[in-house]
């Protein structure tokens, strides 16, 4: 059941609101790619047959049989046991997603050897293998958008932990006293630098009777500030929004000098819409590492942006299948 | 230069205040073992020197040339870059010691395969191999002494990162508004959970007039209460002891919660003075893994206390060498 070796593989990256469908060479070069939308809040039913209708088109576009691919990786958000191939615990925009066992599920559907892993882990592989990565043995990747994920590449593998659940980067404690956050943990780094945080301090700020061109950008509605027009603002010099970006960028920096301290890793790779601000959210960090981080490992790290954007996840899944399906533990 | 394979590995942990030199059979077995202060503050040279004459007397008591040896493996308090086997930046007791190449120094003059590691890594790596961790793939240790230190199995073998200065786990900020830390950071663990945090607030707070039987204890010298005499009041019910100690178990809880949830390990090990408080110290954070780090990994991780005592560096350093003498990476 682990299909053809020199096989292509397919790829898939379920994410909260599109799936991303893509075929791979046996060298990892992608060959065709498609994009659906995930329609999450349908429920977990409708999506797995989503998913299995993308991975039909993939096949029938490029006239493949199942039997002729060399196996499948799905990329997914939320807690995932890769041995198992199991969704245990659903990310925040995939509600219902407990307990799905969806290697199972698309095995037997494909019957192909079928893998899945955690999407940031996956992005992690992807950019070690194809992207900003390239060559490097030991890096964190850290994934910036409206939570805060992350991938660990340690001694040129991937680090998945016990069951595949590593790697939670946004979800280690910096501020003890800090906010509350939907995980059960407290301080949390996703509470205090993630697209969503950064969204809530702004309109805190303003509902609070700050002034900033942010009420305009959004229409008079204050409340439905985004993180992308904090971002745009910030850049037009508008000083609460630079104050929000530069608290969310100060806490940021906190997480990579913990992450430098524990792993010592020749990289770190910034991934997702806030890395995409650049300078004006990873500078400050940057200049943290230097400043606070052990010298022996801060004047090594290089702190880079991702390559593959939102290609990086269904890049590692391919990737994550080639080895998996190598090692034959479909 | 990498000596006879099938042979005896000689290992040394060179600590603040002792070297623990020891012979082992090339499986790993301990058959000798000796110990000489360190005499940290006489400088590097006589330190060296007093290495020098550890490692020959454990040569001649043993009736062993150093060419019948397998290798010297070398754990060293301080940040140490394994690959050239040079300590670059000295540990708190240990003044001095910096950019110098111990391997080097060692393989001249014995005309054997010289391999040096962080001593906390070597603890992690002995209590793998040999102690609380066998079998166990992913674990990450605390040394929770004076200060705290850390050691990292990943994916079933030592991770040191980039160059060998991986885990300083009692350097992540988790109060960004805590203290102050010799590192340079803000709020470090080891500021807030270790041995010289601990006693650092028990003379801060009876020095500000709050009544304890640590002062007694202390011969009345109240600015002298040791972390030891800390437990020992706090096991006798002293109320301030117990707060005390309380507070540091607590901090040590938030590490706890963070590795948990970055590595997703299926054991923590606790070794250290500190750790032999048993539940008093380690219960709270027990608890706060098992509310507080992402179920899919709290479930399944093991929180022990390490099994090799102050042996676990000189073991994992004998591991070490073996393993790097096998590569034929002298």
């Amino acid at each position: 059941m682990t299909g053809q070796h020199d096989a292509p593989i397919l790829a898939v990256d379920i994410g909260g609101t599109k799936i991303l469908t893509a075929l791979f060479s046996p060298e990892g070069k992608m060959l065709a790619k498609d994009v659906c939308p995930t329609l999450a809040d349908e429920g977990v039913k409708p999506v797995i047959e989503r998913l299995c209708s993308a991975i039909e088109s993939m096949l029938d576009g490029n006239n493949l049989k199942a039997s002729q691919i060399g196996g499948i990786g799905i990329a997914c958000a939320g807690g995932i046991d890769s041995g198992r191939g199991v969704v245990v615990t659903p990310s925040p925009n995939m509600a219902g997603w407990v307990d799905i066992p969806l290697a199972d599920i698309i095995r037997e559907r494909f019957k192909i050897g079928t893998f899945v892993v955690n999407d940031a882990s996956a992005a992690a592989l992807g950019e070690h293998r194809f992207g900003a990565g390239r060559g490097v043995n030991n890096l964190v990747l850290f994934t910036l958008g409206t939570g805060i994920g992350g991938g660990i590449i340690a001694n040129g593998e991937l680090y998945l932990g016990a069951i595949g659940a590593a790697a939670e980067m946004g979800h280690m404690t910096i501020d003890d006293n800090g906010p509350q956050c939907g995980c059960g943990n407290t301080g949390c780094l996703e509470m205090l630098a993630s697209g969503r945080a950064v969204e809530r301090d702004a309109v805190k700020r303003i509902s609070q009777g700050e002034k900033s061109s942010l009420t305009e950008m959004a229409g008079g509605k204050a409340e439905s500030v985004t993180a992308e027009q904090v971002g745009t603002a910030a850049k037009n010099g508008d000083p609460l929004a630079l104050d929000v970006l530069s608290r969310a960028a100060y806490y940021l920096g906190i997480g990579m000098v913990n992450v430098v301290n524990i792993f010592n890793p020749e990289m770190i790779v910034l991934g997702g819409g806030m890395a995409e601000l650049g300078d004006l959210f990873i500078g400050p960090g940057r200049k943290m590492v230097a400043e606070r981080a052990f010298p022996i490992s801060s004047r090594i790290v290089r702190i880079v942006t991702a390559q593959l954007g939102n290609e990086a996840g269904v890049c590692g899944a391919a990737a994550f299948a080639l080895d998996r399906s190598k090692r034959g533990t479909a």
